[in-house]
């Protein structure tokens, strides 16, 4: 298994500014590694509601989160403002691999690295299911 | 007592951009009661950073929280961005109370408006200590 | 205002046990002012889904946290074991307000004392509603 | 990659209680992927602190997280208790990599499945530390 490494700005296609908070730091001042996966999840939720039309507890079809992963490089500590890239890694018929890199604001290569993998589910029946049409054209954009 | 209303924007001397996060919406699609001490810890403290001089976990005298109170008047959701106004409801020697309103994009009133106090003690004894100097010309810039 | 002071363990009526984690403690060794209030959510949700009968995201009125408060006398912190109490402090016909009591395992006394206010909804149309009368039997159940 | 499967609890050596919290379930009524590290660092250092004598916030040797990942195979929901299993998955001279299974009451199989390796760092320099001998010694029984 290759070592993993930082990951340059023109790795991602689509770009989040986002605010750390007081309670993101841990008891060494940095902040802890739980909450890179609230950040993950924030901005891969916001490009489905802003491009997908996801309606989050509306939806028929939702995407469950059945793995994640996070390399961490150097830290990052409240009040950093961060800047978020995104991209697909993954794009199957039934669920998506994302990834998502954490910059600070001068940084030219991610502090952090996740990958997260959504399997589309139907809720009603709960189960595995194509990813819905207007979903699947945005993760398309997202690719090109 | 009487009952508490929604708070105009011009009661606030200073204003935080703050972006809500998926996590902060529970299982009823609004962001839960609890998140917004944590967007009231956040702009305090940053603004304690940038105004105050702070630097957590090294200041000798450090702000405890000993109370804090919210009243929510309309939900808030994630993806709402979010605008968090600052002023001092009761400076004292020892101890600060801050009043905190969460504003929507459109609102004219706040959302929920919150209320902590910040008493000041020597973390190496514990004991209740005065406002230090530097924080105390923020938090009297504040009020003007 | 009378000065609030901790709270002994013989005002409640009810007592859970709850783990804290380590994302409680914030950068000075201590549970967050903020995650105080995600404990109270935890036992007084609890009790309304083991006496009330209450199921999230099914029931068609459910209780939206309009206030809430916290006192805190003196500083936990995980990997502590709490105790929390709970009791009914005012019960009107459309509205609840709880006290939360929080305790270590050698304390008399609490160590924090929050309260907050459930305005109960009828989701469908967003208008204020009864209590249910499950909700409301085990309510006065906890008062006796 | 061989696909990754549910552990049977015999894999694990250790085990923790773990209550869920309101906060941990998300809009589709299951805790939220992220919550799972915040509860995996929660008995790691659990078993740091009780076993292997750290101090948080006053060791002068710490691990800090470098890489995390999570498999979840059945959802669990708030009010669940939980029980965690821990063992040690890869023991270096400056690392250690541990693995944790989530399991509830009735389930013979983890519902989900974690990984996380700290790697220790003295805090004075910044620079990669052999694994203090007190924790080197915990480690070592857990192994075993």
């Amino acid at each position: 298994m290759p070592h993993p490494t930082p990951a340059p700005r023109e790795r991602f296609s689509q770009f989040y500014d986002l605010t750390t908070r007081w309670a993101d730091n841990d008891i060494y001042g940095h902040a802890n590694n739980v909450v890179y996966y609230a950040w993950f999840d924030s901005v891969v939720n916001r490009f489905l509601i802003e491009h997908g039309g996801m309606q989050p507890g509306r939806d028929p079809v939702v995407g469950y989160v059945v793995a994640s992963s996070c390399d961490y490089f150097s830290p990052v500590s409240y009040p950093d403002e961060l800047r978020l890239g995104l991209r697909i890694d993954r794009l199957g018929s039934k669920s998506v691999t994302w990834e998502i890199g954490v910059f600070t604001a001068a940084a030219a290569e991610s502090c952090a690295t996740g990958r997260f993998t959504h399997a589309f589910v139907d809720r009603a029946t709960g189960r595995s299911a194509q990813i819905p049409p207007k979903i699947r054209a945005a993760l398309e954009g997202l690719q090109r």
